[in-house]
């Protein structure tokens, strides 16, 4: 399978933050959300995509390893890699902050269902492996 | 119009807290929310009956006084009372700390929308007008 | 007093999205949190220089009138007016979508707060002062 | 090591909705903290006290198994049953509704981390060991 890897760049804001000062964990699930989305657009396969093709790709299982904490102002990379695609698509997550240092690593598995007969599909969709066979060409 | 008051019980939670160890005034707008929900369970009249009835009530307005903070493990008490219902529903929100201090007051706005035509419904349905005039009985 | 008005871009993020398909009405607050740092940043006062010199600025009041309603994706921007500088802050945003069509108009009060002592400061730190006149220059 | 589960309810709130009209994956690490705050609470050894002795419990991993989705209302019960104590707290959570079946299984691991050295402290505190010998007595 081709390498597929993605960056995408946030900055911390201040309602991430808890009472320590630093960003509470929880919120870590949105900055790798916004880094998935922008890992299937850069792909040419985006959620409007997948809708219109009637596949969905709930989360099934993830984890997080937290390694150091970010700040307000923190300027964090979060690097998407593509480490399967079947039968479920599993993304690799590493977070470095500007100064280089990991902030966090994390898996998330996205099985495909079909949005018309609510089975999970074991087989990706053509279009998605083309789109990763295509990647950066 | 009928008087109609309803109160909830809220227990600030961890994840609301912000650097200064009070509840960031953001996360007030889930507060509002739940109390609301609440407020129009208690009218018998509910989110999944205006679904049926093909009536939506999105916000339109909203606006807050800050005027003390909250703590982990506060418990708030959210109290709503109906100030208007036509041609928009106001609803008028107090919440109270449990030492029986003032934390904020609020206002929501609500106009009632078709869901099939997407008009704005000058006046309440027939079912709203219903449930408040059978409040507490 | 100068007029000072600056502009933040903000991509609406899948998390933010409620089951009607667009932005829920409370993550406008993180909206505005956001464009009111960069608001202070462009200004050359910005948070860290506030605790620097032992000011707060919470938030006292906030109101929002919500317009046209924002969907997944929409390149939303943010524009930040000063309004008044003393004996509060007050800031006007009105948010825009793509298409030039305003999504809604709000306002935020802040008052200025010493760190130390816990009052309210009813005059605007000198510092501030300068900043807003100096801004753009 | 002694058994320790506790149970603490959650009603779905409207606002943790996302547009498939279910629970977004990312707020259940909020129920799962409100959960984990209450087994600390009924251990009788809460986040006040922790921060009184010096020790923080940060999260160090966590994991996550989506099973079945939630909806607006659902009762949800969260089980937290204590794995582990030392060198680290193991934490699994099991989510059900009302119907009994299974929502969601999780896990976290929290380090002891003293708040003066900011060291980590493979034994867990005595007052911990005691909370947990004595719990239900």
């Amino acid at each position: 399978m081709k390498k597929v890897v993605t960056e995408l760049k946030i900055k911390v804001p201040f309602y991430d933050l808890d009472p320590m000062n630093i960003v509470w964990h929880g919120n870590y699930v949105k900055y790798l959300e916004e880094a998935r989305c922008d890992f299937f657009s850069k792909l040419g396969y985006d959620y409007m995509q997948m809708y219109a093709d009637g596949v969905m790709y709930p989360i099934a299982k993830m984890d997080f390893k937290f390694i150091r904490s970010a700040k307000f102002g923190d300027d964090l990379t979060v690097r998407c890699t593509l480490n399967e695609l079947e039968p479920a698509i599993i993304i690799k997550y590493d977070i470095v902050n500007d100064a280089g240092e990991k902030i966090l690593s994390a898996h998330t598995m996205q099985m495909a269902v079909s949005t018309k007969s609510g089975e999970t599909l074991f087989v990706a969709p053509e279009v998605l492996k083309n789109a990763v066979e295509n990647f950066g060409e």
